[in-house]
């Protein structure tokens, strides 16, 4: 098997799912209870929580724990949305977020927010430029994904930061969902205000993520109730989830410093052949660009056809992004960068572990080759 | 070690957790990528819901899974309030709901929503008389504590749902999280729309739970974005949470119907027990209650002094519900039944699982008549 859908989950480490069922047989207890068992569930929490903080450069009480990226999403949104609507109603955000920030707009429009969909260029980038132009004087909010999870296109996070950090009520929120581990962000340096994280994207067990709340940002919560995770996120605590998705980032940030080429070598060795194949058309960025995704389109051919195609012989893709796989709609993301519906209908996206060889990859090159030329057979 | 904080969290089964790790290695994809990996998950995904339905006697299309009981209640409420503002702007509710419950409605009487809580008797119930009473034109959601987690109180629901079923406008959420394996409830038969369940109560792994939309209740999605669960509640699911849980579900039911009258047994012998004991207040109703769920107040001794004795001796139990047992106030619960502020803020809680045995609750007895007395002789 060949698995380059890392973009849609990845495998959980062995070591992962091991902390994982020690601390559920042997932490069991609820962290609000007030006798040992709580007690000493409430420690491994708070370890948890340091060593995370510690890992990603901010302070532990930064850190709030979620089920997921679609809710540290629809927290870091809602939440600002809820809590600040007196002092404004106006959002920005981009055409190319994930449907758990773009949805959660569209969501709030419904509610009377104005939103400010900014539109990339033709490789898919959103300018400082941009975000400045669209500031208003009641902008509460702007949401940025900093590596796409359709194209692997890497935002200035940055140079936004940099000029929103003029802005102090105006909150930064980043989707770094799919960069963590793969694309360095200096959370703190970027001044972002909330940064959302996805545990299943980097071997963690699903089920668990975490949003980093700087210091000071008021959110609604929109999990209300026994006031855990200082009343932003309430709900029994996954202990066992988040102290395997600490174990799980240590793990994937030890790979990323150990393995800085290791990503961008098995890409070339794909991008260089789907470069010699007559029709493709590659929708990823040639800068700027991540390790680890990669965006190609068949024209002709029917995007579910290749990947099922390549399932058949054991190679595991997506079509867009998972979320939106079953849709049949052509990609939302790469229709706003101007690839016609033809482009925009017919791409597939391959997207690596550190796990990936480069045996995985000569093989991968192969197959796909021969999948390929036999589908147009079969069009044309 | 003697666990009776069961309504706090349970320890999962081994079984439990065999199978959460098998699916996690073996059916790692993600149920929305179209491969073949994707698909063996979406299939063992929609299995375990096909399960869970038979179990509580619904349709399989009507289980939304969610990551607990908090996410349940809040998913209900503010989703019936944002998709039906426009009917209407009032909600009926007790004052005797789980935070997740009490605090949702609290929240959104700040967004101009109008509440009405109903106060229970001084046994801990609500009648269906109140109920009837508090209806108005513009009623659009009722949500009651099927068991309260307090006390054990078990309300009259198929009562109120009879009642409510003459009111289709009106949706009808139940919160059985401490009812379910331990306190029969026929979903249909008492016409509910609406109800909520967690895992962790019943021996699954943490993060995991579900919700029971009745087939054509609407809700508004509160985690908005990649669609998944019928676009009720987005986020890429915790698959080997959910068949874990339903591994969890199908255990505790058959322990239910096997081991009926065990936790009466239990509870018989530790409540003789408690009557017993000088300046014991049974806070729990000697009617309508629930076989596992204990409450007793000890006047003039400190409930986190009795919590911390007993942890000593290996004996595990809470003060009132593990989510606000580290806030000092009395009991909310016991204080709008009436009960003195002496009464409410000295009350400690015992909660069995079909996993207690007589044993135990033997070596219990003895333990907390000396750690009551040695306590009592000490303030005096
Ligand atoms: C960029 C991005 N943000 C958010 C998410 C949502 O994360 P989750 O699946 O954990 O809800 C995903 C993946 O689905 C993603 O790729
Ligand atoms: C009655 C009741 N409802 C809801 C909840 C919340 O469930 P969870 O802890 O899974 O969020 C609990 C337990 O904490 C409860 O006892």
């Amino acid at each position: 098997m060949i698995y380059f859908d890392n973009s849609a989950t990845t495998k959980p480490y062995k070591e992962v799912l091991q902390t994982y069922v020690t601390v559920s047989e042997q932490f069991f207890g609820n962290p609000s209870s007030l006798h040992k068992l709580g007690g000493q569930s409430e420690q491994l929490l708070e370890q948890a929580r340091q060593q995370i903080a510690n890992l990603i450069g901010v302070h532990s009480s930064e850190i709030i724990f979620t089920s997921g990226g679609t809710e540290g999403n629809n927290l870091a949104i809602k939440g600002t949305a809820m809590q600040h609507r007196n002092r404004g109603r106006h959002m920005i955000t981009t055409e190319i977020e994930h449907p758990s920030i773009y949805e959660a707009y569209k969501q709030l429009e419904q509610l009377g927010f104005e939103v400010t969909y900014l539109t990339p260029d033709e490789n898919g980038f959103i300018s400082a430029q941009q975000v400045k132009n669209a500031m208003r004087d009641d902008t509460i909010l702007v949401s940025l994904i900093h590596v796409n999870n359709e194209t692997g296109a890497i935002q200035p996070i940055k140079e936004i930061g940099d000029f929103l950090a003029k802005f102090p009520k105006t909150y930064f929120h980043v989707d770094h969902v799919q960069g963590i581990g793969k694309v360095p962000l200096n959370i703190k340096e970027s001044h972002i205000d909330l940064c959302s994280f996805s545990g299943h994207k980097f071997h963690s067990v699903k089920g668990t993520g975490f949003l980093y709340v700087k210091k000071g940002v008021t959110l609604s919560s929109i999990l209300t109730g026994g006031s855990q995770e200082q009343e932003i996120r309430s709900g029994t605590e996954n202990l066992a989830g988040i102290v395997a998705m600490a174990k799980a980032l240590r793990m994937t940030l030890e790979k990323q410093s150990q393995m800085k080429s290791h990503l961008i070598e098995l890409r070339e060795q794909i991008m260089n052949n789907l470069h010699q194949i007559d029709k493709a058309i590659i929708n990823s960025p040639s800068y700027n660009f991540a390790p680890h995704i990669m965006n190609v389109s068949f024209v002709g051919l029917k995007p579910e056809v290749i990947v099922h195609a390549l399932a058949d012989e054991g190679v595991f893709i997506s079509t867009k992004s998972a979320c939106s796989s079953k849709s049949s709609d052509v990609s939302r993301v790469l229709q706003v960068m101007g690839k016609s519906d033809q482009v925009a209908g017919s791409a597939v996206r391959m997207s690596l572990s550190y796990e990936n060889t480069m045996d995985e990859v000569e093989k991968f090159n192969n197959i796909i080759n021969e999948v390929i030329a036999k589908l147009y057979k079969v069009t044309r």
